[in-house]
């Protein structure tokens, strides 16, 4: 499509609007997953399982995999041939926009892989930079194709015009690094249909994303948010934190409200054991995306709302009732679905970033 | 599912029913097509553009040829993947079945390559045996795997319980040998959902097919068919159609009505000049699909009804006139679309054989 999403009347909706359905990419890279990729192949389909009993859920795999996906998926679940080598796909999917017509409409962002950061290590960027696209093509939904990098993973909107993002992903030089902070917010705001950014400032800890800030913060509804907490002043967290409710307290959103900050605990500190650095393979450099020590970037935070439940990922006995507790309170019209998700953590996300909604093109 | 769509209520709409979209899988075979497919191509994009006018049109194709699919057909078909080695989707693809309450579901049939007459040349099953799997998943139709071999292309029906079909194809020991005629029946009735089976003995000659009804006649509606016609004593084709002739009027549909047998003209004999047996690769075996002097299997039969118009094959200037008219008369409420298509022919069918269609699955 020629001109942009805001031009044209269309707006990114919240992802706690309703929705058509959900995309999952099945995961395939033995250089980003161990084992083959089939202990984390378990853990999704745990996921599209649970989003499959509240709204439609559409997997993508490879033709290699198809029959493989297919026996493993639940029944209800559409299983479709698409070539990847990544399986994020909140980063690499497109993000959908409607309009107050009843129109759905896609976005296109260009993916990097990160900022680059895994080249030459694991990334071919020639399937994954056209998932977004193909993905638009199954939906039939015409595409706007956006001017700058950016991932699913590294914005939230509430869908009443106002965006949170973090300065350490968006601002990075491996991303978009000829623009200013300025021309990048005018582009957020003609592709999302935003108004007002909020930028917190750093993301998690040793996120290899560069902090998107779907390990960090989110809404749950307009004026609300829930934000990843530790109390413990050596907790390698503790400043990131304490800076980013700083920055949502003296925020003013698009409708000039101040924002709910909701607190939700952090797990203890994860890392990955040397059973988990097996297993992995090397690329064609002789590199390894897993080491042993490696500090995981576990959140609470990186959860997935569907239409009835709330997907959310377990990470630690000793937290995850606690996270649990905040989440339900936040939503009290979902009910949260705990998922173990440790080997999602190890490819480097969780439950979020392996989502993309489709929201509902239904008139408001 | 278990049973079968006749003891579910459901049945095969004819073809000049109302379609909801139509299907059709991008050539790519370099062993079935000359000069990498790439002449074929721009015949299957003239095909996909013309029905495109009438209903929406989806193209499978792999990955390898997705941007360059994507780049050649009009932005308003659909392009998805899907992994293929034939380019056939009449024949490999699912026969969608419809109730009286507005469900549609698809029937899976065995495909073992035409009989096997490709083997070892061209052929590797397990891509074409499992497209029709996957046109049923990016529809989200539930599946009938259906126990007898059997290409979309060697029955047509009225939609009212007659199917047509041809002894030669059907009643090969290449495709149900271990069958009887009686058991093939039944089934035909089980999955189509149809009563009487009119059996024509032959089709076309030199049909690589083992003689598909496709290639020789066809229903305009209930009570009333299309038949390839010769009256040249010499002409191989004379002994086929008034073998046919005679069986189609001695008929009785399962209506009880005799059918009206319209006569299309056939083309002069058409044959592979030495420069259209060029570029066609070897296999394995060092052996090719194409030679100078093959007799190719040629009929004005072989179109499509889409629902505003019908895509017609422009065979020869000598008779595409006088064909049009036939079936322009036979379709009083459509366009003829007349397509060049010898580059279609020269793969082995033509537009009927290149499309699929989806039914409504309105209520009646």
């Amino acid at each position: 499509m020629p001109g942009t999403p805001a031009g044209d009347g269309f707006r990114m909706p919240g992802e706690f609007e309703r929705h058509d359905g959900t995309w999952i990419v099945w995961p395939e890279s033995g250089t980003n997953w161990r084992d083959g990729a089939r202990p984390a192949q378990r853990a999704y389909v745990e996921v599209a399982r649970a989003i499959a009993t509240s709204e439609e859920v559409t997997v993508g795999v490879s033709e290699r995999q198809w029959e493989n996906a297919r026996a493993a998926l639940p029944n209800d679940v559409r299983v479709v041939e698409l070539t990847t080598n990544w399986s994020w796909v909140r980063d690499h999917g497109p993000t959908f926009v409607v309009d107050a017509s009843g129109r759905r409409r896609g976005v296109d962002w260009r993916f990097n892989s990160y900022g680059h950061i895994a080249l030459p290590r694991y990334y071919s960027a020639a399937h994954d930079d056209a998932i977004a696209r193909k993905i638009l093509e199954y939906e039939r939904v015409d595409r706007y194709a956006a001017p700058i990098v950016l991932e699913g993973g590294s914005i939230h909107v509430d869908g009443e015009g106002t965006l949170i993002t973090t300065e350490e992903c968006l601002l990075n030089p491996n991303r978009n690094g000829d623009l200013t902070r300025l021309q990048i917010e005018e582009t957020l705001r003609a592709y999302t249909g935003t108004e007002v950014v909020i930028w917190l400032g750093r993301g998690a800890v040793d996120d290899v994303t560069s902090g998107h800030v779907d390990n960090l913060c989110c809404f749950v509804r307009p004026g609300v948010v829930l934000l990843s907490w530790t109390d413990e002043p050596s907790d390698p967290m503790r400043e990131v934190c304490l800076d980013a409710r700083r920055r949502l307290e003296a925020a003013t959103d698009a409708r000039g409200r101040s924002l709910d900050v909701r607190l939700v605990p952090l797990p203890p500190a994860q890392y990955r054991t040397p059973d988990e650095a097996t297993g992995v393979d090397r690329t064609s450099d002789g590199s390894l995306s897993a080491v042993a020590g490696d500090h995981l970037t576990a959140s609470y935070i990186n959860f997935y709302i569907a239409n009835e439940l709330i997907a959310m990922p377990l990470l630690d006995e000793r937290t995850d009732d606690a996270a649990r507790a905040v989440i339900a309170d936040a939503f009290p019209d979902r009910r949260v679905v705990g998922i173990p998700s440790r080997e999602i953590l190890l490819g480097g996300g969780n439950i979020h970033c392996i989502t993309q909604q489709v929201p509902a093109a239904a008139l408001r």
